[in-house]
This record gives C-alpha cells, sequence and structure tokens, in this order.
C-alpha cells in the first residue's frame, strides 16, 4: 500500500518504519530529521528487536509525496494550524486519512476538509520517543485502536486492521470512535498535565498518595464527562480506573510526552487534550473542576 | 522592654531591628547570620531609610538569652517541631509571646505549652527578604495586626501597639484573631501556592487571566470556609476581594516566601497555609477542593 506519514516524530516514524519493514511502500514528511534519514536511513530501537530501514522514502514537502492510498496522522495536535495543508496534497478521492493524533478536535478537522467519509481516528498506546536524528526508540506496547468517523465497521476497517496486523503492530477496530478516544483521555488527561506542572514521572505521582488520589479522582471526572458524550456504551468507572492503574503501577518511570514537551520546551497539546474535552463536557452539563483548575496552572507556565 | 526574636529571618531581624533603634534591648537567636552580625553588626536597607546596628545581642541558643518581656516569634513552621524548646527559656511568668508566623497553629502550639493567657498572634504585611549574612532588605509595607488569643482587649495589647507604633512599625489590635488570620489566608492560600508550583511571581499569576480567575476562585473558597469559623464578624467577599487584588496588581513581580522556599530548595510551610486550614475547614462542614488539590500537587514537589 502506499502510505504517507504526516508528523513523523515518535510515533510516525515507529509506525512507519514497521509499515515500511512489512513490504509497504512508505513516505515520510520529514523536518528535523530530513538530512540524516536521507543520507543513512532510519535506525528503529525496539523492545521487540531493532532493525534499520536504509532505504527510505524522504519529503520536505507534502506535495513532494504526492496522493497515496493512507494517510497516516501523527502530527502534534499544537501544529494543528497546519494540519489540512500538509494532508490535502496526500489526499485522493480513495484515500483513506488516520489520524492517530492525540486528543478531541483532530478528526473534526479533517472531515471538514475531506468529508467524514474519507477520515478514521485511533489512539496508540506506545511507548516511544526519538533519539538523535534518524532514530526512533519503542519502549513498549505499540496497540492501535481506531475506527470510522462514521462508527461504522468498513471494509477498509477491516483491511487497515490487516495491514497493521501484518506489520506487527497489534490493533483493534472499534464502532465507537467516540468511546476510543474518551478512554485514552482518562489517563491522558490526569498524567499528561500532572507530569508536564509537576515535573515527576508517573511512577512518582503514583507512588505519593496524595498525588494517586488526586488522579484516582479526575480519572472519575473524565468518566462521568465521557458517559455524557454519545458512546454506545458507558465506561464503569471503578473498574475502569482500577484496571488503568494496575497498567500505570507497572510502568517504569514512564513520562509522557508532554512532560517531555515542557522539559525540551515546546509547546503542549492542551488544545486537544485539554480545552476541547472541557468544552464538551461544558456543553453536556457536566464540570471537571481539577481538569479545569489543572489547565489554567498548564496555561501560565506556556508564557 | 526586653525583647526576644526567635527566628530571626527576614521578618525577625527587620522587627527586632525596627524594636532595637526605638531603644528596646533586643537579643536575636541567630544561626545563619551569627558570626557576621556579632563581629560587625545587622545592615537594614528599607525603603523607608537604611541604618545600621553596631551592636546586637547574638546568641546561639535561647537559654543563653533567657527571660524577657516579649518573645516575638517568626520561625518558619516547617521548623515548629522545635518550637516549644526555642521559646522555653526566654518565658517567664509575665512574658508575653507574639507569634507572627504563617498560617494556622502556631498559636495552638504555644497556648498548649504557656497557658493562653500568655500568647498573642498576629499577621505581618511586609514584604522583606534576607541578603548577604548580616543584611536585611525591607521592600515595602510592614503593618502588624495582632490580638491576644483570648480575643480580649487587654492593657498588654494596648502596650505593645504603643512599643510597635514608637519603632515606626504601623499596628493595629484586633480582638478577632481568627479572622484576621483568616484573612490573611485568603492571600496566603493562592498565591503562595501557586507560585511555588508554577514558578510564576504575584505579578505574572494576574496579568494572566486563566490563572488570575483561578485565584480570586480559591479566594472564595477560602473565604466560604473563614465565614464558617468562630469568627465575630463575617468577610464579605466580594469587595473584600476586589480590595485585594487592587493591593495585589500594585505589587511588582512580588515573589512570595513558599516561592523563595522552592527556588532555594527549602521546605514549604504546608502544614500551616494548607493542611490546617483544610483540616478546620472539613471540620466545619466546608470543603476547599481547589485548595486540596493544590496542596496534593506541592506536596508531591516536597519528596
Amino acid at each position: 500500500m502506499q502510505i504517507g506519514i504526516i508528523g513523523a516524530g515518535a510515533l510516525g516514524l515507529y509506525y512507519g518504519s514497521m509499515l515500511q519493514r512489512s513490504g509497504n511502500q512508505v513516505h515520510f514528511l520529514l523536518r528535523r530529521d530530513y538530512e540524516t534519514i536521507s543520507a543513512v536511513g532510519l535506525k528503529v530501537f525496539s523492545i521487540n528487536g531493532d532493525f534499520c530501514l536504509t532505504e527510505v522514502n524522504c519529503s520536505k514537502t507534502a506535495a513532494e509525496i504526492g496522493k497515496v492510498e493512507l494517510v497516516l496522522v501523527g502530527l502534534k495536535t499544537f501544529s494543528n494550524q497546519d494540519l489540512i495543508e500538509l494532508v490535502r496534497p496526500l489526499v485522493g478521492t480513495e484515500t483513506a486519512i488516520l489520524t492517530l493524533q492525540n486528543g478531541l478536535g483532530n478528526e473534526d478537522l479533517l472531515a471538514a476538509a475531506f468529508g467524514a467519509e474519507q477520515v478514521l481516528g485511533g489512539v496508540a498506546f506506545l511507548c516511544s520517543n526519538r533519539g538523535l536524528p534518524g532514530e526512533v526508540h519503542h519502549l513498549g506496547e505499540g496497540r492501535i485502536r481506531f475506527g470510522e468517523v462514521t462508527g461504522a465497521i468498513s471494509e477498509r476497517c477491516q483491511q487497515l486492521a490487516k495491514l497493521f496486523a501484518e506489520a506487527g503492530i497489534p490493533c483493534e477496530v472499534s464502532d465507537d470512535l467516540t468511546r476510543i478516544r474518551w478512554e485514552k483521555l482518562v489517563w491522558n488527561i490526569p498524567f499528561n498535565g500532572l507530569c508536564a506542572l509537576t515535573g515527576k514521572s508517573v511512577t512518582e505521582l503514583l507512588l505519593h498518595a496524595p498525588t494517586r488520589q488526586l488522579v484516582v479522582s479526575m480519572m472519575h471526572e473524565v468518566i462521568s464527562a465521557a458517559n455524557r458524550q454519545q458512546v454506545k456504551c458507558q465506561i464503569d468507572a471503578v473498574p475502569f480506573i482500577e484496571r488503568m492503574l494496575i497498567a500505570s503501577d507497572a510502568m517504569t518511570d514512564y513520562q509522557p510526552s508532554m512532560m517531555i514537551d515542557r522539559l525540551e520546551g515546546r509547546p503542549l497539546e492542551l488544545e486537544s487534550i485539554y480545552r476541547i474535552p472541557l468544552e464538551r463536557a461544558t456543553a453536556t452539563g457536566t464540570a471537571m473542576p481539577q481538569v479545569d483548575m489543572l489547565l489554567r496552572l498548564l496555561l501560565v507556565g506556556e508564557n
């Protein structure tokens, strides 16, 4: 399959490299890593075994890539003002656009520009980060949950699921994109912001009783808001949070992407992970006061 | 008057020096500044005019000071485990003990050890900080509000008010120590913690709309809790907050003591400024959820 990767950070580089290794024609839109990857290729350091791609299709502009069958979007949402113009040159009438970006609002932008029937959304459970130019580190997990914006379990979904599975990427098709987005937010909203604000890892927040309780309390806030959205099936808070804590307790000093963004002086994905979810909660009559306070504290650090 | 200063930080050094300059026999319990002040005296850099005390009674232990007529306590409350043993050698049957420490619980500790009739409490509106050893900087204000733990407007109160006035320290006697303590907390609870947590000054928090709104919302929380305490007169939230914001807007990039404590790696006064007020609010049926969240975020940074 002809695949274009827009937003080749840790996520885009990792999934793109897996898809190329399994035989697809993958095109990467690159900025920071362009020179290195063009010259010497892409090195993947993975818990499942390291590998190297010596021949990589690198582009500096989306126009160079041209139309593809699948656009995989991993762009940081703080660059969403460029999203449509970056994606547009890759989109033909049959192109599927799958955004794995964080938070809410991404499918809406794409659907408004290209039509809902071309857009899929998903969430990635992937621990990865960029190393030196030309390198990507896969530290754990890697599973994708995705679905059509329309909610259909389409033939296209099944084909993409097969594509990912053949590439060694565990995946699951869902008929409830709203729910899988909000389920991810139950983790992202407390941990991304609290880690970025305090400079403490997931492990440190969980080992310290006052912040562990705060995390749980914020998870309850997010689930209450999620269950007021158009989800096909409610999230059962207590067992869901319990499972999420067990998984998080097993992480070893994990630093969420937002914490790394703050540490390295980049902007934070506050619009998609906080502002839009708060807006949707308010619109459906649910307050998330702790989430609101966290957003205010994160915003003041963006100056 | 024979006066002993326990806790000779910025507050103790400044008020002690003013009281000595106006003719009192002031004894300072010193640690960091002992060598310098013993050798060359204490330099006061004040907005009201600089001055220097060349002869200062310096002690390394409270026992050396012995009994005095007034003990002025400026100890950081994170050292309150030492409070009683530091104060005890200075206390005779007629000694007045005035604590100007931050937050709640200080008078209670002193009253339990020495009897409520010997203890007064107060709040200082003082912008000051320590410079090099042997120096103290008075940047603004300086007013004290104080009263008897018993609530009486005693003759002793009047005498102390005269003592302060003669020393050039504006002061006001109150028959409602609980109220003046909580009124101070309306400022300290939002600003001390938010500045310490975010590393932003009072001015920065107020110029940024999301945190300005958060400050106001937390002030409302504190006033609601204050009005459930045994205060003789309720705090009228809207005009009180408006006055407090006007005063705070006039500050020039002021860094509260807790922010400086965090920046310089000292512990924070979380017990007296947050934990005990939260406990008293809970005991009187008022929740302070934003204050509670702030305390949790500050606590995790203490590790």
